[in-house]
């Protein structure tokens, strides 16, 4: 499995993924899923893909093409005159992918070679944007009722960003939010590891302004979770006794 | 969908079960859950149930009978030796229960009528002891490593379970933490829902030390789920912050 958060705040975007794959838990391998392309001054473009990883890496290695083929440029992440019409892209681009995958694997692959993506960035002279692309291509945007998207192995993760996201809170505690979804994640599912990558793109600067990978021996990250602890135990105690009698 | 958390500490037992099903969003019911029966003095046996509810409504009923008639006494929740002949019991019976619905439908309805359960209880001379059997009819027991078991809707309420539990906890303070544990699966699946049993089982008590019903107006409920979104806040804000330089 795979877990990744992309958050929209009014600073800017911040991503995470993880990069463990696995075949059964006897075949596991480290694998980036986190991308990006640039246009000094004029966009950034993230995405973070979760799924069949041959379906994930075909559909980056057809958009990292498109990037070095003047030729084929219409169409490409560089030259999408909108995120959406970016996004459109990358999902018409997924879709075929699985398709064709399916197609030659018959009925029996049916469901078997799905994948989804998010897809976060900004181009100038619009604002800092955020999507999730479905395997049959289609897409959702992030809204201030829905400020973020999680994709892979979510549900442990959720609650913490469910209470913790503010809209206004700074990307470095953005960052923290992240990392403490992680680690509950983490500490629950084999299926998502370490090392984790981390993105921070500030709102008009078409650039990372920050980007980090977690190892096993990040000092931060190893604090957050046994402090995480703590202070869960701390906030748990903090809250009113239940009494058998007045229950 | 169903969540269900069955822990077993030093004092005694704690049992927390929602009552919601559903056949899609626009078909939701309430049934209960969790059961339980009583020999005073001698045995106490509840049980909790995720999956097909025609499937662990028929289980419970043929437990149910089986209670009321003499003659099949013998292998009944209320004269089986141990707890571990009247688990194997209830398994072969949510097993049998599977197969005749499976066959009756074919291969069609292969993993449909599937359900789990879990079982807590204690016989005189024995220790407390709590169980998870499988659709297969197979079972688990907790044990000090894994002192807790959930049914059901299982992640969201995970990772503070695994933080929070303590094995020499009060009861009352494992009461609190799987109502925090329910509250954070509640706010972030529509497919769990009030009301909630709770049920307490005393070492050496051999009956319900407290039962509760948890419902939409309940005061404690609702008190530790608004205090439990501030204290995350404040757990999360005595974090240590990210540096954009330092990372």
């Amino acid at each position: 499995m795979t877990y990744c958060v992309g958050m929209v705040l009014e600073k800017g975007l911040v991503l995470m993924s993880d990069t463990r794959t696995n075949s059964g838990v006897d075949n596991i391998s480290v694998f980036r899923k986190m991308f990006h392309w640039q246009v000094p001054g004029e966009r950034m473009i993230a995405v973070m893909t979760a799924g069949n990883l041959a379906t994930t890496q075909a559909v980056i290695s057809k958009l990292e093409e498109r990037t070095k083929h003047p030729g084929e440029r219409e169409t490409t992440l560089l030259n999408g005159p909108t995120m959406f019409s970016v996004v459109s892209e990358i999902g018409k681009l997924l879709r075929t992918t699985i398709a064709e995958r399916q197609e030659a694997n018959g009925a029996r692959g049916k469901g078997r070679f799905t994948a989804s993506i998010i897809v976060a960035g900004q181009i100038a002279g619009m604002e800092p944007r955020l999507f999730m692309i479905y395997p049959e291509g289609n897409f959702i945007e992030a809204s201030w009722d829905t400020p973020f998207f999680q994709i892979g192995e979510t549900k442990y993760g959720r609650p913490i960003l469910i209470r913790g996201y503010d809209r206004e809170m700074s990307l470095e505690d953005a960052v923290k939010l992240v990392m403490v979804s992680f680690d509950s994640t983490l500490k629950a599912n084999l299926s998502v590891g370490l090392p984790l990558d981390l993105m921070v793109i500030g709102k008009d600067e078409f650039a990372p302004i920050h980007q980090h990978r977690v190892t096993h021996d990040d000092a931060y990250f190893a604090q957050i979770s046994t402090n995480w602890g703590e202070a869960l135990k701390s906030a748990f105690h903090s809250l009113p006794g239940y009494s058998f009698e007045s229950g």
